[in-house]
């Protein structure tokens, strides 16, 4: 079959081009379609959507293990999928995938999310996009329920598409798949977030650390799947507009 | 009056402590309360809601033409507000205000904005959070009306609060105030995003630009309330979920 015939699919992430994550999901992308790597080209986790104004971005080509063949941008996960987008790309993807990342990207971490963001920005520009994580930290976590659920993802999004201004994001428990459950976002938060230390010249630092707080009390949300080991789904939008309090205060004259 | 019968009002920001907005909110916030300034010590634009993991952030003290004293945070406007809730502050404040911003958070402006993520994450600590951006992007911007309107809002939050999760997000043309229009964020992109150039050693490399395209068609947006000269109050939310989505497809399987 001749390539222009197959789908294309843009893969990102924002754990960078060498991470165990992107080639799970270059490996799922490939049994359906033509696979573009457009990715960091090094780690970038937490940068939320930033993107590079002040320095000029270069690519340069990589493969794969001689299979999956890409470029490395120098920016954030949202340059990676503009530059795509704009520059490297030779024709338009018929979907974006970001991930697989190695951490959860669920309730507030949707927030600071760099995975996310690449396919926030693939929504952005028109296409298609889901982020794909695994709430396993670790480089070596199993990712065969995370592939497993990207790729019943993927074939749906493929069939069916979706409506402009939404993204999926998917995330999975390591190990095999139990079932993926549709969620919303939970409602939660960081405490105790740094670590003060004082350094050898008698300055203090902090460290970001933090314990998760789940605030949400009812069912539905993602954490509640994932803690019952079920993957989770969530559609999420980048039109931030609270509509009920909108409406709310629309008459208010300030 | 004791400091401790005055409320306490965070100022922030991602243009970092040189810049004349953050002077001019901190004046405007000094008009209704004890004024803490806690913001980054370099210029972060479009670093959306990026926070560091990676290295350490420190604080120093600096004071503002000797009347506002506050600490430089070495890291993003998230990580300020974060680093001011859990170590700098003394007590907690009741209100987190970020900007003036040099340069519009309107429409699609709004993900990309550091000023904005920075009273997001006021928010998600639990305080009522606002951002104020001038739509002049120059350093001596005629900031009269986005200091007027930062009054009417501020007055306005400090008087009747805000639902918890919501923030609000107050863009203003340069110049006097014609008055403030409640709208919500406005479907946009930028189009054209990339000038690719070739180095002295032959290599390309590409800086970010781009045109801002307006997809809105519908009136109500901030665009429109800014087009038409009048500064634009959007409530936003940082639960992302699509709740029509969700709805539509949560008997799905997947």
């Amino acid at each position: 079959m001749n390539n222009r015939d197959k789908p294309l699919i843009l893969v990102s992430n924002d754990d960078g081009i060498f991470s165990p994550g992107i080639k799970a999901l270059a490996e799922v992308s490939d049994e359906f379609a033509e696979v573009a790597i457009i990715a960091p080209d090094r780690q970038q986790s937490a940068v939320g959507h930033a993107i590079t104004i002040n320095t000029p971005l270069r690519s340069r080509s990589f493969t794969i293990d001689g299979k999956y063949s890409g470029q490395a941008v120098s920016g954030t996960p949202a340059d990676s999928v503009k530059l795509a987008h704009n520059q490297l790309l030779k024709r338009r993807p018929d979907l974006v995938v970001s991930g697989i990342n190695h951490g959860s990207n669920a309730g507030i971490n949707i927030l600071y999310s760099g995975t996310v963001s690449a396919a926030t920005e693939g929504t952005i520009l028109g296409y298609p996009s889901i982020a794909v994580s695994c709430t396993d930290f670790s480089e070596d976590a199993d990712l065969t329920g995370a592939k497993d659920a990207a790729r019943r993802v993927i074939r749906y999004v493929l069939n069916h598409g979706l409506p402009r201004g939404v993204t999926l994001n998917l995330n999975v428990p390591a190990g095999p798949l139990k079932g993926i459950r549709w969620a919303r976002q939970a409602d939660s938060r960081y405490v105790e977030e740094f670590e003060g230390r004082v350094d050898p010249n008698n300055r203090s630092y902090y460290w970001l650390t933090g314990k998760f707080q789940l605030l949400d009390r009812d069912e539905g949300n993602d954490i509640n799947a994932l803690e019952s080991g079920f993957a989770s789904l969530t559609p999420i939008q980048y039109d931030l507009t609270s509509y009920p309090l909108l409406r709310e205060l629309e008459n208010v004259e300030l």
